[in-house]
């Protein structure tokens, strides 16, 4: 198994090692093409020789797998600090929406979205980091959902919300976003769907209870 | 310059060649990606020589361009011919919409959006083919905001709605919607967007003047 999570005081030099190779790969691939990144490429970004690589992973696939994990981790990071910020479910919704929109000026990684990068590029060649993408697609539709559905539970977000229809707008339009930005290499683009995402967000805040607005005001 | 266009009685008997050769290339370039498309898979799909496919075009890179350009004008044919089977502008919207949205189940070209394909795959790697990529955008974008300028001058669009912020949002969501139901071999995806969409279309929709109102009545 690759060594794409956090490191560990039992860490092996071996584990370590393919970090630092995964590490240095990661934007290679996600700039370059999962499966268009060329084995000099990588070698140059890696610093290891062919031989090296191949005896760490076995295959430029098997590596372009642990990368493709290691760039959505870094994403999927980001977006669970975002949520961690905010108390109240629609303000993590929104925290979420404005810390992936925060790429296009700013990328986690070079290269965009790794996993649209990844779905466009696999989508009819690559069935393994396909799957994977969908994987990490998952985890990001989970997240929007948990929120939605513990929101709605405690009365912050309006009863009926549908979790599945707003995982797909927020992730639908976020990634089109960044595709247009980066095309235009214009984040305006991402603005004005994160303005329409926010409104939209917005409108499943469900009413502060007034027992609750006046305990607010008391404190 | 590539024969992308409709072909008319002064064709010549090499344009006729050049277009055959990219309807047939089109396919390839769409699915296999513009760059990772093997000269062995376009002299499969068109049934010529290398040699034959360079006498015509030059080059893979001008071939991969003048494909692109075909299967843009598939898509933007497709999505003209549904705003003029209606009258009204933001009925117009609405038909484009669902006009893109239809690909996710019947696609025009096998591949998925060639605007989305080019602009993730060319990102980093490939000018020319993002500078047709942009143009292709921008020719998306002027359709929507022509219907929506059109639209607020003929009192059928709310006045001041906003004709960037409205094919931004439109053009992002379906591209990334298109991705997601790709991903996941599911529509779902792209029925969850179309219903938002719909849904923030109609309200920029103007109320339909008393004095309109009677006349359709009448008729």
């Amino acid at each position: 198994m690759p060594t794409t999570g956090t490191t560990t005081g039992t860490t092996t030099k071996g584990q370590r090692t393919r970090r630092r190779i995964v590490e240095r790969a990661a934007p290679v691939f996600n700039q370059r093409g999962y499966a268009g990144a060329s084995m000099r490429e990588l070698v140059v970004a890696t610093g290891l020789e062919k031989g090296g690589l191949y005896n760490h992973f076995g295959s430029k696939e098997a590596l372009a797998v642990a990368s493709f994990d290691h760039a959505v981790d870094i994403v999927g990071e980001c977006l669970s600090t975002a949520r961690a910020s905010e108390e109240n479910a629609v303000d993590q919704l929104i925290a979420v929406v404005r810390a992936f929109a925060r790429g296009a000026r700013r990328p986690l990684l070079p290269g965009g979205c790794p996993i649209m990068n990844t779905a466009i590029e696999a989508d009819d060649t690559n069935p393994e980091l396909r799957a994977h993408a969908r994987v990490a697609m998952n985890d990001w539709h989970r997240l929007i959902g948990s929120i939605v559905k513990h929101g709605t539970e405690v009365g912050e977000v309006v009863a009926g919300t549908d979790p599945f229809a707003l995982a797909t707008v927020v992730t639908s339009a976020l990634e089109g976003a960044l595709m247009l930005s980066r095309l235009y290499d214009d984040p305006a683009h991402m603005d004005r769907v994160v303005d329409h995402l926010v409104a939209h967000i917005e409108q499943v805040r469900a009413p502060v209870p007034r027992s609750r607005r006046t305990t607010a005001k008391a404190q």
